[in-house]
């Protein structure tokens, strides 16, 4: 038997915080490789990743978890109570950075998925795509695995990312779908001058200013089957200007949309842009807008696979987990081009927060669970 | 003959934004010293500013310049087309910050002065205040100059501010007068969060550009007898939030008006606050304000001395001035509290944009003039 805290606890002492391996995936490799895996490194733009295969290329039942090693940087390590690379277990609690995010999560599928192929072989494969670049840019992590998967002719029928998805107890919710998210950049562009002699400049504040208070204020859904409303944020508003008798030449704003699919990316922008451009009608100032795109909303609607994992939750926990679309971006946005794909995984409450910590009985509970899914998938 | 475009180069090389003296109250030392001037450096609070007075201390014709060598910053320093401090002379223009507003005010009076003490010595005294804060909070600047003559019993009879005063030609306006300026500082509070959850946040954002746009949109009053509208120029709004997936928890905004008789800093300090309550009872974001009063409105009666400069306004140009209030505020606000001051100088079309120029003829022009308000005066 595998024991994934000892694991977990390995893992949080490789220092790998993105874009750094730290050692992570070697000591993974090294599992999977004695396990019977068949191990390929597919490191891209200085990122390390890791896929797996237990069983035949291209076998008609091949389950998949994704998930990844790199974490966030310790943030004030004077802050921690324990060594944020320590590992210290203490009160049925393990510490360290990645201890939820998502170390543990990857140290219970990789136990869950070498104690099947040890004990009881099934017919089928088993895929494990683990990266080094999901807190980063993320352009280099998952998305190159699938694009080398994809090149080498693997494939996954269906996949499990193993991100933190409970909400206040093991069990309670599990995602079956993200809000895309987008961010437009607003330039506006006025006329520097004075401001004792305003009619010689033209001030771009009050037109930005208009511009996002009517974002801000247009309801852009009431929500849709699977999703919550989506919402804007107008995050920052800056002029940058040291002067307080000068109008500034121009001023720039921010705006960070999380959407759900009644919307896509490009209709919000169209959208977007036409407000700017109704204000600039209305006031003469030159609004330019950059759109940068993190992903589009997608739901994997509730099905085999949803069930599937269920079904193996409630029967471990008694909890018939929440199908959920909320909360931030994951890499299940790069996997659902490939296969349906759904996300279970533990309490994520102290992510990215100083003194990350775990439940140790959480990650063999999270491990059964895996376990159980493994065994009603092939069984 | 001292050359007052070369002068206005000399000083435009000195980096003298507000509070840096930038060498360029030095240089007016020296000169100045060389012809004989008594010069004191009137220092307070960090910032610079020169005394300097030709003849007899208590002399009963003792006429007086006023001005600055500070300038605003050079603002968005790509977009200039010639180097903000480098003074660069092609096609009849002096390029660079400062050239209008007002390093070539002060060497064409500085110069005139010069020239005058020099080949025909007046019965009388000249005295020259030039500050090095009148672009930023002017605390310490005139004032500071004002307070230390009192104390040293230094007094002008009448008093030549050389700020630029000219609207379209040299000649066709000088000042009798200035509007009020007041600033008011608004803070929004709200509740930093994620932008994915801004529904546990409290966006501040929204709440303040509506309050800045509906300001700017407010008519203040049409102009009175003696003055032109009151203005309002919102002139920065500002998070400072380096991360564009969290809402900040607090922006700011500030808002310029320059106002006149109609008004006063305190009615237009209540106007500022009940608007800025009414949003907050809209949106349930705390808005903080502090507001810091520049001057109140002041018009210095017609009388000898705005004869006297219209009369070499005119000898010299052919154009009798307007007598006008227009404009911003400058320091004769603080001098019209000792003796009869009004305002003459060049075009201020350019002053605080990127590629502030003048006209180098302008400046021959005005030194000129201000020889001619002199031999006038002492004649």
């Amino acid at each position: 038997m595998t024991d994934p805290v000892a694991l977990t606890a390995e893992l949080i002492r490789c220092p790998s915080v993105t874009p750094s391996e730290g050692g992570a995936l070697r000591l993974l490799e090294t599992r999977l490789a004695a396990a019977g895996f068949e191990c390929h490194r597919v490191d891209r733009g200085g990122v390390a990743n890791l896929f797996a295969r237990w069983g035949a290329r291209g076998h008609r039942r091949t389950f998949g978890f994704n998930g990844h090693t790199d974490v966030v940087p310790a943030g004030d390590t004077a802050a921690w109570t324990h060594d944020p690379f320590g590992a210290d277990q203490r009160e049925g609690m393990l510490w360290g950075r990645g201890a939820t995010d998502m170390k543990s999560g990857v140290a219970a599928f990789v136990a869950a998925a070498i104690d099947l192929v040890t004990d009881t072989p099934p017919d089928g494969a088993l895929i494990l795509t683990i990266t080094g670049d999901e807190e980063g840019d993320a352009i280099d992590g998952t998305a190159a695995l699938l694009d080398w998967m994809a090149t080498e002719g693997e494939h996954m029928d269906v996949c499990l990312v193993g991100e933190p998805t409970s909400r206040e107890t093991l069990g309670d919710m599990m995602k079956i779908g993200r809000r895309g998210s987008m961010t437009a950049y607003f330039t506006a562009h006025g006329v520097q001058g004075h401001s004792a002699y305003p009619h010689r400049a033209q001030n771009p504040i009050p037109a930005l200013a208009r511009l996002v208070e009517r974002l801000a204020a247009y309801p852009l859904d009431e929500g849709t089957r699977h999703f919550d409303p989506s919402t804007l944020a107008v995050t920052t508003f800056d002029t940058g200007n040291p002067a307080n008798n000068v109008i500034p030449g121009l001023c720039r704003a921010t705006v960070n949309i999380r959407f759900n699919e009644a919307h896509s990316s490009d209709s919000l922008a169209d959208w977007l842009r036409a407000e700017a451009d109704k204000v600039t009608d209305e006031t003469g100032i030159r609004i330019g807008m950059e759109v940068k795109v993190s992903g589009e909303s997608f739901v994997t609607p509730p099905g085999p696979l949803s069930d599937l994992v269920a079904g193996a939750v409630e029967a471990e926990t008694g909890m018939r987990p929440e199908m959920s679309t909320s909360g931030g971006t994951s890499d299940a946005r790069f996997v659902k081009d490939f296969c349906p794909v759904v996300e279970f995984g533990l309490v994520g409450k102290t992510m990215h927060q100083v003194d990350e910590r775990v439940e140790v009985a959480q990650i063999e509970a999270l491990k059964r669970i895996y376990a159980r899914i493994l065994t009603d998938y092939f069984g």
